[in-house]
Parts: C-alpha cells; structure tokens; sequence
C-alpha cells in the first residue's frame, strides 16, 4: 500500500485496533469542510486525486493508506452542475448512481449529501456492473457558499469492494444479534443513520 | 465516559475518525493474550471489571473510553468450566448465550472462540429479553496451557446497546449497497467472518 514513509497511521503509531473509522459527519465537517475552506491539516490522512481518471481497482494503490476502504478528495465535477446525469465515466467504465441519497447533518443543520454509486464496466447503459463502490460526501451548496472566501470544489470518497462472495452466518440467530452489532455498536454511520430520499442527482 | 484524565484516547491525540474498531483476531491475540500471559500494556486501553457483578447499562460508565460499545476484561468464570449452564446470573438479570460460537483464527490457527450473549432482565428461564449484548472473547484451552508460566484467568467482553428503534433505509438499492459497506468495507470482522457451528456452550 503505497510508500512506507508517507504512511500516515505508521506516524501516529496507534495502539492495535485502532484504525480510521469515520462517521459521515466526521469526514464532511472534519474533513471535507476544510479541505474546502483551505485548512491545512496537521496529518494529511486523505489524499488528491481525479478520481475519475482510474478504474476502482487501481485506487488502493494510490491512496495514503486503507485496509478494506480506501478515501479520497477528488476535484468536483462542474461538468453537469444540477446533477442529472445517470452515470459518470472513469477508467474503462462508469460510476452509476444507487440507491438514495442521505443527507448528513452536523448540530442539527444539513451539513451535505453522501451519494453511493457503483462501478460498471463498458459502455453506459450496457455496462456490467462490478462490486466496487464509491460513497461521495459533498457539501451542500448552502454551506459552500457562506465562506467570505474562495472556495475550492471537491468532493470526498470512499472507495471499497463490496464483499458478495462472504459467507453468511449459519444460524438465524446469529445473524439478528451480530447484524445488529454492525449496525449499532460501530460509531460509523454508514449504516444505522436515517436516509432521507432525495433523488438520484 | 469516566474521568477525563483515565481516557486512553485523550492521550492518543487522535486525528478526526480515528477510533478503537478491533478485529476479533486483534482483541484475542493482541489484548486478551497478552492480558492472559501477564504482559504489560503500554497504555491501558481496556480495564478490568467482575462483569457479572452489573447490569449492563452501568457498564458504560466504568469503561476506561467508549462511545457506542465498550471493551473489559473480566474474570473467567470457573464454575462451570465445561461451559454448559444456559445461564449466567448477572445485576438484575442473566445473560444468555445466543447464536452460534465463532472460533477465532490467526495465522492460520485457532485462538479462541467468540460467544455473543443476550441480557435479561428477571430470573431465568422468565426474564424479559432487553437490547444488551456481550461478545465473549476466551482463548482455546489449549492455548492457554501452552504458556510456561502461569496464566490468569481472564476474558474479554464487548458490551453494547443494540440498536432495534433504527430507521432502516427506505430504498431496497440503499439497504443492499449500504449493508454491504457495514460487511465488507470496515476492518472489524463484526459481521463478515465466517461463523462456525459450535454450540452453545
């Protein structure tokens, strides 16, 4: 995964267990927020790319560091400002859209969307669709446009390969108990937060 | 969560989203192994309680940090050392072995075995279910008799609040993409590890 030196967990040499793990909110207020205001970061943890320069299974390699999710902050598209568009295209394919949008709120007001989109390879619509997945947070358009000064556009992803291949747990019982735990013990909020439906844009 | 200057992540100056999402492998090999074999810790990142002494929901607050779960080594419990009893008295009520054990590999070989547990509230076999989860951690018998020195008696128990009153996503695309990021896009192996059938013992 990348060059050794520039590994930003081997710096902050975190106890075992410890790993990047955000919430939604975390990665919108903390992180996107200011790579938008321009904030300097006293760790870079997320790094540069156009996202939509390279098929998904490339962007491991590239990012700072990741396990199973790799995150990056990828210039924002101007292309097709009112987001109508099905799908996008990169590398030898194109990201579509799925699913609904979520609103993500920080203190109670909207803070920005996330958007899941899956990787299809070929020509749109006739692609066939693979198991990588990008969640793009944006900010909303709101919120960019109350800084006083320039802002920047970019967008923050995750990018991981949806594991469809995992065994499932035998027992029902199981199932209900440690399902639950994925969805209520993590403090992500990639699952267990309410999705509001919003559109495809 | 507890005093201030006991919290471990205070000391850790995490970044945004970093937090402690262990592995099962990591919370045998790299806690409860060492725990068991005597070694220190360089920072104390899981404490030591007699869980069975409490009702779940005053756990939280003798945790040395935690935000939606929360990590203890407890003594293991010697009275039933075949592991048989249905159930384990507990505060006001009993815990409940449910599901189906799960052994815990690393390099290849067996550590030890994972346990999920349901709380109740009442006497047996007429209590009242409640949300309350424990998994149990405990090394293998025969790893723990391969130590030269003597081994303490000890388990590692993760405690969290299911959370059943979630939303769910409103779009079936949603719910398929976003549940599969919960299995397969984080490190834990909460979810998508392979469950063995065990028993319940």
């Amino acid at each position: 995964m990348g060059v050794e030196e520039t590994d930003p967990l081997a710096q902050l040499s975190l106890p075992p267990g410890f790993r990047f793990y955000p919430t939604d909110e975390e990665l919108l207020v903390q992180y996107l927020c200011r790579k938008v205001a321009g904030q300097q970061f006293s760790l870079q943890i997320i790094g540069e790319i156009d996202l939509y320069k390279f098929d998904p299974w490339v962007l491991p390699n590239k990012a700072l560091f990741g396990e199973k999710e790799w995150y990056f902050f990828s210039p924002r598209d101007r292309k097709y400002p009112n987001g109508s568009r099905p799908n996008r295209v990169a590398g030898s394919g194109y990201w579509k859209a799925t699913g609904t949008d979520k609103i993500i709120t920080s203190e109670g007001r909207k803070a920005g969307i996330k958007k899941a989109l899956v990787f299809y390879v070929g020509k749109a619509p006739k692609g066939t669709k693979t198991n990588w997945i990008m969640h793009e947070y944006r900010l909303l358009e709101s919120s960019r446009k109350n800084g006083s000064s320039r802002l920047d556009d970019w967008v923050l992803c995750r990018i991981y390969k949806k594991n469809s291949g995992a065994q499932k747990p035998i027992s029902s019982v199981s199932t209900k108990e440690h399902s639950s735990n994925g969805s209520s013990s993590s403090s992500s909020s990639h699952l267990d937060d309410v999705w509001t439906v919003d559109g495809d844009g």
